[in-house]
C-alpha cells in the first residue's frame, strides 16, 4: 500500500486500521462525524485530521462505520472520490451490497471500485482510546468481492489485511453471511436465550452455576445495540437457522415430556451425539484440525505469582501448554487451573506435577 | 466420621470418595459391580475390597452408581444395613427419592437413615483410575434432605463432605432439581443444540469460529450416555425451562421473518438485554457478589514458557490475575492471552506491559 488512505469512521476498529497503517509509514487521514472521536483517534498517532480544504485524492478509503450506515458512507465515498478503491468492514455483507445495488443515483460502474470486506477482530471495549495496531494481527480478515469487484480493488483490499498482518480468507457475501450466522451470530442469540432465563432465578440457584453455564452464557454480555443491527442485517440467514433450532427443540420438548415413552432415551442420546459430532468439527487452535487434548485441573492458592509458578515449573518439566482456563470455586479462596496438554503427555506431567508438590486434582 | 465407609460403585466418584477419606483415616470398603473396577480402586488406596464373608457395619453407605439403579442401590443399602446412614450422590434428587417413597417392600421408617446428595465435581474423566482425594476440594457439595431425613442423618452426610473438603449447601430435592435444571442442564441442552448444527457445516465456514462459538459449544462434548439418564431424570424442571425458551424463540424467529417491521429492532434490542442482565446475575469468582472484570489481550509466542514469562512479569508489576484464557488465531503459530484484572488496575498494567516490550493488542 501506498497511501493516502482515508478511514472514515474512528471507532475501535477505524482507529487500529489507522494506528497499524501508520506503523507501516503509510499517509492515513481520519475523519468521524464525531469530533471527539475524531480528536482522540488523531491524538493517539492514528492518522492526521480529516480537512475539507484539502483536496485528497486517497489510494483507499476504509469505511469504519456503524453497520446501518454503511452502505450510504461507501456510496458517498466512491462518488466523491473517483479514483479510489473503496472498502467497508461491517459484519455482514449481502446486505450492504444489495443496499448499494439498489442505490439511486450511483452510477453502477463505480461498484467495480467496491470491496465489502470483514475483519473478524475487536471486541469487549469500544472507541478509539482502546485502538491498538496490532488487533487484526493472526486474526481471520474476510474478502467478499462482488461480481463487479475489479481485480485492482480485490488487490488492495487485500493489501491492507496482509499490512494489518490478518490471516486472508474469500468468500461470496452470500457465503459469509451464511457462515457468520452459523458460528457467530447462531451461538450469541442462543447464548443470550439461556442468559436471559436467569433474569428471575433466586440467587441460591445461581450459586451453583459452574463452568459450564459460564461459558455458554459469556457472549450474552455483548453490547445490545451493535447486535441489533448485525442481526438485523443478517435476519434471512438467520431465520434459516433458528426454525432449524426449533425443529429441534421441539422434537426436545416432545422427548421430554414422555421421557419414559418406547424411544424417548435414543431422542436424547441423539441429540447429545449430534452434539458431540458438530462440536468436534471446530477447527483447533492454529486453524488446525480439531484435536481432542486431555485436560488436568491443578489447585492453585489465589494470590498474585501461583499461576506463573505453576507454568514456569510446567515448562521447566518440558510440556506445552495448549490451552488454559481458570476455575472459579464457590466460597473459598482457592482457585483451579485447568490446563489442556497433548494426550500423551497428559500422564507424565501429572505425576511431575505432583512429585514438586502441586494438587493434580482431575 | 468415624467409620467405616462403605462406598457402592467405584468409578471417578466413589474412587475419589474413597480416597479422599483414606487420606484422614477412615476405613473405607470399596464394592462395585464390575471386579476390575473394584480391583482398581482398591489398587490406587480408595479402600479396601468388599468381602462379603466379613460382618461389616458401615457409618454410612454412600452409593455412587449409575443415575437409573440409584434408588434401587439405596433401598438395597438401607435394607442391608440396618444402622448405616445412606447417601447417593446422583446429579437429579426428586425421582430418587420418588422411586424410593413408592417402593414396594422398604420400610418406609427407613428413609429416615436417607439422605440424597450432590456433589458438584468431577467431569471430562471417567474409571477410578482418573480419581483424586482432593476432588471435592472447594467444589460446591448439595445436601438434599428429605422430611423423612433424621437430624443424625444429615449430620452424617455433612460431615462426609465437609472432610472432603466441599462447600456444602442445602436445598429441598424440589429447589435442588429446578436449580441445576437452569444452571446445569438447559446449558448443556442449548450448547448440543448449537453444536448440532454444525454437523453438515462446509469446513470453509467453521474456519472462522472464534472464541465466541467455542465457549458456547466446549460442553456439547459431554458424555451422551450419562446425559440422557440425567436429563431423563429431571424432564419435568426441564420441559417448564425448554418451554419457555420456546416462547422466545417463537418471539426471535417471528422478529427476524420481518426485520424491517416497526418494533423488530427493539424486541432484538429485549432479549440481547434481558441476555446482559441474566448474565450479570452469575455469581463471580469464590462465589461473590457478580464483578465485572476488564480484560486485556496479549499476544505471545506459541512456545513452551511464553505464557509462564508473561504472568511471571504481572506478579512483578504486582497485578493480580483474575481469570485467564487463551485465545486461539487462525492460521499463525502465535497465541493471544486473554487476562482480567479488577478494572482499576488495567491501564497502568497495560502501559508497564507495553514498556516491557509485551504486544498488548486490546
Amino acid at each position: 500500500m501506498s497511501g493516502p488512505v482515508l478511514v472514515l469512521g474512528s471507532g475501535l476498529l477505524g482507529a487500529s486500521i489507522g494506528l497499524g497503517l501508520r506503523a507501516r509509514g503509510i499517509d492515513v487521514v481520519v475523519s468521524d462525524p464525531s469530533p471527539t472521536a475524531q480528536a482522540v483517534a488523531v491524538d493517539i498517532g492514528a492518522g492526521r485530521a480529516f480537512n475539507k480544504a484539502e483536496a485528497l485524492a486517497p489510494q483507499l478509503v476504509v469505511v469504519a462505520a456503524p453497520p446501518d450506515v454503511t452502505a450510504q458512507v461507501v456510496a458517498d465515498a466512491l462518488t466523491g472520490y473517483p479514483s479510489a478503491v473503496v472498502v467497508d468492514i461491517a459484519s455482514v455483507k449481502g446486505a450492504i451490497l444489495a443496499e448499494l445495488q439498489a442505490m439511486d443515483g450511483l452510477p453502477q460502474d463505480s461498484l467495480s471500485r467496491y470491496v465489502g470486506t470483514h475483519p473478524m477482530a475487536g471486541r469487549e471495549l469500544s472507541g478509539p482510546a482502546a485502538a491498538r495496531g496490532e488487533l487484526f494481527n493472526s486474526m481471520p480478515w474476510v474478502l467478499c468481492a462482488s461480481e463487479a469487484s475489479s481485480a485492482h480493488a480485490v488487490k488492495v483490499a487485500h493489501s491492507l489485511a496482509i499490512d494489518l498482518d490478518a490471516v486472508v480468507f474469500r468468500f461470496t457475501p452470500d457465503e459469509h453471511d451464511g457462515a457468520v450466522a452459523l458460528v457467530s451470530h447462531l451461538p450469541q442469540l442462543m447464548s443470550s436465550l439461556v442468559a436471559s432465563r436467569l433474569a428471575e432465578t433466586p440467587a441460591s440457584s445461581l450459586s451453583l452455576a459452574g463452568n459450564g453455564l459460564r461459558d455458554v452464557t459469556r457472549i450474552a454480555a455483548s453490547d445490545p445495540s451493535l447486535w441489533v443491527q448485525i442481526l438485523g442485517a443478517n435476519a434471512p440467514k438467520l431465520l434459516e437457522i433458528m426454525k432449524g433450532v426449533r425443529t429441534d427443540l421441539d422434537r426436545l420438548i416432545n422427548t421430554l415430556s414422555a421421557p419414559t415413552a418406547p424411544g424417548a432415551r435414543l431422542d436424547l442420546a441423539q441429540l447429545m451425539t449430534e452434539g458431540n459430532e458438530g462440536q468436534s468439527r471446530i477447527p483447533g487452535k492454529h486453524g488446525g484440525p480439531a484435536q481432542q487434548y486431555s485436560w488436568l485441573t491443578v489447585l492453585v492458592d489465589d494470590r498474585p505469582g501461583q499461576i506463573a509458578s505453576l507454568l514456569t515449573e510446567i515448562g521447566e518439566i518440558g510440556v506445552n501448554v495448549e490451552d488454559l482456563r481458570m476455575d472459579h470455586s464457590a466460597g473459598l479462596q482457592v482457585g483451579m487451573v485447568e490446563i489442556s496438554v497433548l494426550p500423551a503427555k497428559r500422564a507424565g506431567l501429572v505425576e511431575d506435577l505432583m512429585e514438586r508438590g502441586w494438587k493434580v486434582v482431575q
